[in-house]
């Protein structure tokens, strides 16, 4: 199998079908560890914090996925959770680049609330090839590829085609700053959208599986200020695939790096949440 | 087996053995319904809205549940959310009495979001015997019975130990009411409990598996004004047997036809929890 797609003979699967079934591969043994130290938690959390506890398992998973990735990818590029919380970089090159969250809903962890993900997104030229999601509890396998559908444990994801923001099921994330000032926009971004009839709003404690739903059409609509690229990239491609729109929260185009998102089944949907919302400035993970 | 507890040679069971079981058959059934319906749903919506739907499956599985249980238990009395809807009286009296929810988290059906339950719980001498509640979706048969214990799908539940409210998990539903006034009270009420340091809080759109969180220990605390009877009382008995407490929101004792709660793994969380709150004043399903 060719990592490269530079030539024109691709492979059945896409010219990343390697790097693609690699990415599968450690999502679901990095999903096996979570799984472990999650039904463990209450003999480690005697000895040490929720807090060591998370720090240790972030860091198993992340070091598998990295050390295997670069063993078998040496020319690829990295931005990843924990070594971007060591210092490293987040830059999108045109270089192959990986984009990686060992443990999404790392609060969910910490407390076993059963909604935890590894995330692994590829990017080349600056655009999204591929995503796999896995909710470790749940054993279901999001993958996402370029202009090849999205699917869940094999099944094709097809996103809501709802446009009225009256019949809509929305889902957000608090995002990580808890000032009062974060926090009042944040509760009032949501009181917006409660005032405008939204069915109802979901806090479920994982961007990345909140994303899934959207794709699974198990959900209208998302919006996060706060979140990272990492949290993004592997779920931006499935909800395209699954035919579903993702967008800065200005209403222009994502940018991976900017730490907001609007994603929706329709275009109309997006907009009219985008217009809903008063931003939230979190900076940019690029300029860090 | 024996029906009634009256005589003191109970079965192995406890006196409620018959009822117990039956609820569990019921449930399961139940959750094969609504599984079905939440697949067939993009077709079935073509003809009919999505609120026509709801009330289909809803009515469907509150017939069969309330349609066998008189059969087999005619002295029997029956609280459940479609008959009051309908305009029943909730009125718990000493008579043995089933509390029936056919489907909670309803707009979470409505939009096939996979977080739906089947819930039926049963009083006798205005004392919660044993409550079972059913996991639709992801098949988890979670089930109390007094002095005997708390179990999902056979594994004992145990409620999380914590009483610091900075280290807690807390999950709430925004409830049924949308006016202005209500909405900046449960918005409020949020603002509190992460001022306070909560962790993070959690909706997920059914109380009854929100209230089935606390039991497992994966969340430390829930609180909800404008719930009924029916999204209370089985899990009331889960709660209580898995070593938690459910009290009101003012502190005192539960109050099942209040519309309001306060849960947690321990008393000290519980109480923080209520002395954090503003009360939402939804009157009492014994009142309407």
């Amino acid at each position: 199998m060719k990592a490269s797609g530079e030539d024109g003979e691709a492979p059945a699967g896409g010219p990343w079908e390697e790097c693609f079934e690699a990415a599968v591969q450690l999502a679901l043994r990095a999903g096996q560890i979570i799984r472990k130290a999650l039904s463990e938690e209450k003999r480690v959390s005697t000895k040490t914090s929720a807090a060591d506890l998370v720090t240790e398992t972030d860091h198993v998973v992340e070091a598998l996925i990295l050390q295997e990735l670069q063993t078998r990818f040496p020319s690829h590029r990295f931005i990843a959770e924990e070594a971007a919380a060591a210092g490293a970089k987040c830059v999108l090159t045109p270089s192959p680049t990986w984009i990686v969250d060992p443990i999404d809903g790392t609060c969910n962890f910490v407390h076993r609330f059963p909604t935890v993900a590894v995330s692994i997104g590829f990017a080349v030229n600056q655009e999204l090839e591929f995503g796999v999601i896995y909710h470790c509890t749940e054993e279901r396998l999001y993958t996402g590829r370029r202009g090849q559908g999205a699917f869940c444990n094999g099944q094709r994801l097809r996103v809501s085609g709802e446009t009225d923001l009256s019949k809509a099921l929305v889902l957000t994330e608090i995002g990580p700053r808890r000032d009062p000032a974060t926090l009042k926009l944040f509760l009032s971004n949501m009181e917006r959208l409660l005032h405008a009839g939204a069915h109802g709003v979901r806090v479920i404690g994982s961007s990345t599986l909140a994303l899934c739903h959207l794709a699974a059409g198990t959900a209208d609509a998302y919006y996060q200020f706060g979140l990272h690229c990492w949290d993004l990239a592997a779920a931006t491609v499935i909800i395209r695939e699954a035919g579903g729109v993702v967008m800065d929260t200005s209403g222009g185009p994502l940018d991976l790096m900017s730490c907001r998102v609007v994603a929706a089944g329709t275009r109309e949907m997006a907009v009219l949440i985008a217009q809903a919302l008063q931003t939230i400035n979190y900076g940019r993970d690029d300029e860090r």
